[in-house]
């Protein structure tokens, strides 16, 4: 028997997320039938972590133990032609026995990504929450930044959660504006409406940014609950010196709404591993 | 009456094509019923050229006339919220009445995008094809280069054209390579992948490229045709010189396929208005 990972990408829009359901429509399952297409073997795969339904993962890792003799440089490419184009196996990797996608993991990082043009961009609108009014960029950031270290998550995960500790521990938290995104103003009625946001949105800014936050773990929702929130501060419904008190509280009523899936995408697993 | 320009972007993945049909999964179908939507009018668009089935659009142009006295800037938000979230109104501009546009584009610029690395982009999949080994970029460049001018385009046109010319103009043609697109080697396996692209593909790359074409007119198909025949310039099948002697064929059959219209994008119209 081998121990095979994968690094896996997907774009989770018409799937119900990671993890194998009985109606076969998620991530697990379409790999996992892949794999029997190709090995004729019924595997179990375990991943790196869940990702809900509509979310997206750029890095996934994946692995599962096989007896098949298939050389390990053919798999990807023998499995892409197996698998839906939403799904996209990057690399295969034999790994050593006691490699676990999950219990393995030193850290992951999520990525949400918010556009606050005018206007969606079309052509990553599956890929971004579309925000159509300007959002406090530095107060969003300084939010974020409050949520470094270890803490208890309590306010930030979804009340049906039954872990027994929702102490997580942040490594990094970052809020990344992308170079040049913001729209330009091109014609006299774009301007008109950007002296319009410089009247009704005074310290805010258009563009698109990305939040990106490493831990260790994380519990259902908490990025998207983060996220959610952190649009708040940046709307100036609240500052940013409240993430601090919505931690403190460990009450899911004092955050902000979960953010929708579709700007939420796995970004990168770590391993202690070569 | 008044004549108004909206600068409109889509994804053409799920129509076909611009132009109205009966059927009515068109661009045009679609933005004329929206405007009926919105001004209870049914007008009949002009668009600045046509696309075909799954051929997108960053920047198309369309006119109409319109006795609604919505103003101005108010239409482009409020269509955008009757369209289907695959077509989204960029700007609305009141126009000179004499604005027509097909009639009064002075060049329209297509860009059609490659993929040679080994696995696609998932994330833009819809907007790329995907050619899974290296191409020679330079020969294709060179290839290009060759049609620049006032050319009889026969062979790059589908042999149903019933255009009483085949003579086009082509303004500015170029291979963009873009930063950082080639997938980079991260592993073992990709070194030797590496080293095999080396021994099988000599003077060949690995990244994405966009062919922007710039003319004043285009025959139906003809983009695509010559994208499908840059390819197999880019593999080696043809020499660049090759598109030279395609052209004074004026034979459709001497050209290479009619690329996959999903690379293919409507990049930028022109006008002499300010």
């Amino acid at each position: 028997m081998r121990n095979i990972a994968l690094i896996v990408s997907y774009d989770g829009t018409d799937y119900y997320g990671f993890q194998s359901q009985p109606g076969g429509n998620t991530i697990q399952d379409k790999l996992e039938h892949a794999i029997f297409l190709l090995s004729g073997e019924q595997v179990k795969l375990t991943g790196s972590g869940r990702t809900d339904a509509g979310v997206h993962a750029r890095w996934q890792v994946v692995n599962f133990m096989t007896s098949s003799s298939i050389p390990i440089e053919r798999w990807a490419l023998a499995l892409n032609t197996r698998l839906p184009n939403d799904i996209v196996v990057q690399r295969a990797y034999g790994v050593p026995e006691e490699f676990h996608a999950r219990r393995k993991a030193l850290s992951k990082t999520y990525r949400y990504t918010i556009n606050c043009n005018r206007t969606p961009d079309l052509f990553r609108r599956r890929y971004e929450f579309h925000h159509p009014t300007p959002l406090d960029f530095a107060a969003m950031q300084e939010g974020l930044k409050l949520l470094l270290g270890e803490h208890d998550f309590s306010s930030f995960t979804a009340p049906q959660s039954t872990k027994p500790s929702h102490v997580r521990t942040i490594l990094d938290a970052r809020l990344e504006v992308e170079a040049g995104s913001a729209a330009q103003a091109v014609s006299f009625h774009d301007e008109i409406s950007r002296n319009w946001d410089e009247r009704h949105y005074p310290g805010k800014q258009r563009g698109v940014i990305h939040l990106y936050i490493t831990g260790t773990g994380f519990l259902y929702n908490m990025v998207r609950i983060i996220a959610g929130t952190l649009i708040q501060v940046g709307e100036g419904k609240r500052t940013s010196a409240d993430m601090a008190t919505i931690l403190a509280a460990r009450n899911r009523a004092k955050a902000g709404p979960t953010a929708m899936p579709h700007g939420l995408s796995l970004w990168e697993v770590v391993y202690d591993y070569q």
